[in-house]
């Protein structure tokens, strides 16, 4: 509880002074003003983050949260369970769909072990195990209040290790199996919004199975009764090890303010978890894409951001923030080395 | 008219056997099939263009169109009309907007005067004037049928010229103060479209002189009498040297088996007339941007593309291209380093 509740303490608003040099800049570059659109508020917002006007955000890395969830037993997933293992391996191996697009980008990849069912002996993942996957939400809280909090501490820590590494930029990322129906039920509560109208196939689940998978969800929120007041009662009831995790990364981005690239549906609902511990925690938050899972529109529209890229990509992993890296450095770029229009020596007005 | 004749005859359908095995492969790797959305589909365009599964897009180019418009006395544009000729300058130095994007994306600038006002004398402009700016189009046609022929075949030039130079993937841009007025006009001919829906601030024109723009395209399209059949005369009696050294380059690509990928508002509209005159043209352009232009979602809607990325962008040059290119290069290599579930040794369902 001492480093989250130190980490909430550090995180603070954006450097205005250094948002201010920013746009003024901006305004000042040989171009029409406002014609680069959103590129232009993302320079503006990483200048804020990192008190810079010029940073330097070429040591970048996403942080892959990978955790197995009990409520698989329910059949709420397509695939087998043992995929998370699998797939987490091969997300460390960089042969899954977020290695080619790190590689494009030019990020380095993460892969935590934060709560696995079986063991991974792999030289790319890192064990840090809070447990051995959720318990069912379907019939009991995920895991316990403690539990939680060291899920989320854990990304804390493998964060800051990071950013005490180098990095100036951080994606999230997941895998595990069944987390579209924590996430779900997680939103859910949060939002108060009926798990019907936001409850998506997720990988693929036969559309004959979604209604159960409402039913599922809906069973855990009322067998738990989370408190959506109090996010972390909520996480340890009905989420997971992986959201926590990355709910942990968000919040040390934010207190050691590095931008953070959030990936798509389940990161989002881990940034919302984020912000509501800090509200001054969006701030620190790039949203990297729009999912195509069904609730990722209510999301990210709770959250109150504009994702980047709308490419109908709903893989997860970390996918989106690898992809959406090479827009936000170019954002950057843009600023350090267009001509301003009294460096070119000319007046066009 | 002997090598757009021959370009056009050069263009046939996209490869359906590279396409077919593309879409086979991206449904065999490791992830849930379609989970990748746009990306997916690109890189099966991409094999379809090529011929090729895993095709090498590193070598690319932007290539720049710049060319003044005489319309510019009508005081249609914001800026003076000698700004072509600077920021054609400036872009060719990558100081401009697209220039920490092309770098960014690993694209060489290939900037083309095809018919600024004055003399440019920069060792990175390729002189290819056809004529020192276009008429008056509020006045008289843009220019005759004959030069329309001779700044596409330009276009075709230099853009086959690259490709034989091993470039792999090809962006369109441009540079040409009073070219939304142009291309907007152009728009309304081959649309049917009244110029007050489609006419837009271009680079922030004052909004009070937006009906007087609106005033002279309607003036432009009644005096030339535009035929909405034939995309040269229209090009000819509303259009540009820019627009139609863009249309050139689109051409170029598609004979070539070159994915193009084009900007925004104006190399829409250029891209509009190189499908009138080769519809097949169409499968081999990949839209890269939504611009904010007001006419840009009815020219995109029209040409039937849906754009990658929808960044509030207006600037031109090819910005927008350079930005996708990071995109189509990330589709391809999704394909060629993510490992099929048979690779991978796993049966995951």
């Amino acid at each position: 509880m001492e480093l989250l509740r130190n980490t909430l303490a550090k995180i603070t608003g954006l450097n205005k002074e250094a948002m201010s040099k920013s746009r003024i800049r901006i305004d000042h570059l040989i171009k029409p003003i406002g014609s680069l659109g959103q590129l232009e508020n993302l320079a503006v917002q990483v200048s804020g983050i990192t008190g810079e006007l010029f940073p330097d955000l070429s040591n970048k890395a996403i942080i892959v949260m990978a955790a197995d969830n009990g409520v698989c037993e329910e059949g709420v997933a397509a695939a087998p369970q043992v995929v998370t293992k699998i797939q987490t391996i091969n997300i460390a191996n960089g042969v899954s769909g977020l290695g080619p697009l790190a590689r494009m980008s030019g990020a380095e990849l993460v892969v935590v072990d934060i709560g696995i069912m079986s063991e991974v002996n792999h030289h790319n993942v890192i064990n840090r195990k809070v447990r051995h996957g959720t318990y069912n939400i379907a019939k009991g809280p995920a895991m316990a209040y403690d539990e939680a909090i060291k899920a989320i501490e854990t990304g804390i820590e493998i964060t800051e290790n990071e950013i005490k590494k180098g990095r100036r930029l951080i994606g999230t990322g997941e895998m595990g199996i069944g987390n579209t129906t924590s996430s779900t039920a997680l939103l859910s509560v949060l939002t108060g919004i009926d798990p019907i109208k936001i409850t998506g196939v997720g990988a693929n689940l036969p559309l004959d199975k979604l209604a159960m998978k409402v039913r599922v969800i809906r069973q855990a929120i009322s067998i738990n009764r989370p408190d959506s007041n109090d996010p972390i009662d909520a996480l340890a009831k009905v989420g997971g090890f992986d959201l926590a995790g990355m709910t942990g990364i968000i919040l040390a981005c934010a207190a050691n303010k590095v931008p953070c690239v959030i990936d798509g549906y389940i990161s989002t609902i881990s940034a919302i978890l984020a912000c509501q511990l800090s509200p001054l925690c969006k701030d620190y938050i790039i949203s990297s894409h729009l999912s195509l899972e069904k609730g990722a529109k209510v999301a990210i529209d709770f959250l109150g951001l504009k994702p980047i890229l709308y490419l109908d990509m709903r893989l997860g992993e970390g996918s989106g923030a690898a992809l959406a890296f090479q827009i936000v450095e170019s954002a950057v770029l843009i600023n350090r080395d267009m001509l301003t229009f009294e460096e070119s020596g000319i007046d066009m007005v």
